[in-house]
């Protein structure tokens, strides 16, 4: 079977992450309706948080992202179709974000943007849990210095990202707004737990 | 006769396939036309297919230029422009998706905007074929743990694109849609075939 | 405690420069009010001039950046979290250039579009410096050959410039044509001070 | 005196280039005054040409680029803020290009465009020539298998540009659109040239 280096798939990934991130400033506009740029600048909030949630978001899945790979010597041609369906994922966020920066002013179309955001998420967040946990299953691609022990663990991890996205968007069909800070909060938690305690000694070297 | 590491090309190409895919996402809109916002999000549905399409071709070739490259111990002169060609073709490919996605609602604009967006493809895949007919004769190029006949073998799996091409672009002068759906077809099977069975046992250390 | 290797973070993070830089020149644009095409590029100088602000800013920090990266042999999660926050500031800039180069002929939209831009390049500038900071007294992240003094010392170097935004973002309130002119001082000698006597003499090598 | 590595700054100036040559895209339009989506795209043919000449002109200073790197192995300071500037000249060349491609209909605006074209394309040229002289009178900061005298003649081989650049300019205040097709043959010739028959045999390794 087919084998193949991690480091221009991480080149690769790191670049498209690094774009839809950057991307997303492209859609902060002032609205034009006002006369005043502060005022202007204040009214444009819902733009700030939806930049903010999407960059810690990405953020969060590249970091997620970095230490699946560092875990692995090499990549099956399985784990770089569902790469690819990730980062088509990733690279897709800045349109929900868009939408939603632009529509939380109004009542109906923010339910609508802030349950389509949640959907791109929760799609995001399926495809990174499917590779982890095909990792976890996948003894011949793990380094020999991590076991799939831990592996299983990270992947374990993962899943509650799952459930808080499901519930969010549930949530968004009722209090839209309301769900839109739960995002923030899932992208935050999700930067904070970066902590990974359970990694052996040897993964700075790599 | 003067010879190039591959090391900074794959990083400049890598860079470039990364914000050709990504930039996708910019031209992805909600039809003004439309009061409800969901309604808008259903009806722009042209716009997601297009981005699907355009997303996993791109995908489909920069996994090919991958394989292609992990064979290289240095590159020409002449395949290093042939690249570059490459390149220009590929960053290209936004153009005629956004034609696509704005003129699958307009008859005429839609037969134009669909043979566009497949002769430029065509040209992505005969410059691609050139490329790895070009490596398959060029033995100073390759690395030693592979061999002509593997790199021909691979030359040979990617000229089949080119009759595809050319069929739906052609098929698209008389039912633009079918052809539309071609192309997903083609990129999609292009992703799935990246199994590399024949590649020799040292692939993944490379 | 986990630690991370350095060369994805920086791959990542320089991407997000790089892309962000780039991104600077999407708002350069000709008045449209003006029949003659010279005298609209001329007209469009606060746009060049906030483009080389922006530019030079944003290739000052990534040099800092570099200089802070290439001291180090490993990342803890508070850098990497740190890391974060400084890519988001950073991808943040092209937005407040945009306003201030749209609004400098317009007196007190001017004023506003100034302290805003002051006041993101000085959140900036307090991110690098409590980056900065944490790595001066973290020894662990260290590679061997740079001591804890010289990083100390090119940690004092950034503050200066925390004084100067603060100033200059105080001084825009009045006088927002100079503040402008205030902060490409400051990137300028952001820029030219990277001479870095300081250093060792194994930088070159890392 | 302070030296750096040279792989984080051709990564990062990889990025820039990668990411200003694929931002071209972003200026292809059709023309909204036509009905008919084919003679839109035909008429498109200024933008389409402008796409090709920045393209190949921003892919040969890669190419140029990639050719001064690669003989170096350390980087001053000074080295590192003309690059720095080399990459705000290229950067800047999707905005000449976009008054290109739009005024090229209209006689008055097409000759300032093609003039402020061409006065960019100087500047960059500009910046390389000093680069590589900078390079060609600093032992120092090459590698051991490479000698002054090559890298001096290829210094000498960039300096023509700059007199097309300048002849093709002063030309384009006559005859504007001609100077356009001059701007593609000089960019042409450049990615010709990159035979390079005079390094030596060790190139490839690096």
């Amino acid at each position: 079977m087919t084998r193949w280096g991690t480091n221009r798939i991480e080149a690769f990934s790191d670049g498209v992450f690094a774009i839809a991130i950057t991307l997303l400033v492209l859609d902060l506009h002032v609205p034009e309706t006002s006369d005043d740029l502060l005022q202007g600048i204040l009214d444009a909030w819902p733009s700030y948080l939806a930049y903010g949630t999407s960059f810690l978001t990405i953020g969060g899945i590249w970091l997620a992202h970095h230490a699946l790979f560092a875990r692995l010597r090499q990549v099956s041609a399985s784990l770089l179709r569902a790469n690819l369906l990730l980062l088509m994922a990733v690279a897709f966020v800045p349109y929900p974000t868009r939408l939603v920066a632009q529509s939380i002013h109004s009542e109906s179309a923010e339910r609508t943007a802030v349950v389509f955001y949640g959907l791109t998420l929760l799609v995001v967040a399926i495809i990174a849990a499917v590779m982890w946990r095909f990792v976890a299953f996948s003894p011949d691609l793990l380094r020999p210095e991590f076991s799939l022990e831990e592996v299983r663990s990270l992947a374990r991890r993962a899943e509650p990202n799952l459930a808080f996205y499901a519930a969010f968007t549930a949530f968004g069909l009722v209090v839209p707004r309301a769900a839109a800070f739960g995002y923030i909060v899932v992208a935050v938690l999700q930067v904070l737990r970066v902590r990974g305690d359970e990694a052996p000694a040897g993964v700075a070297a790599s």
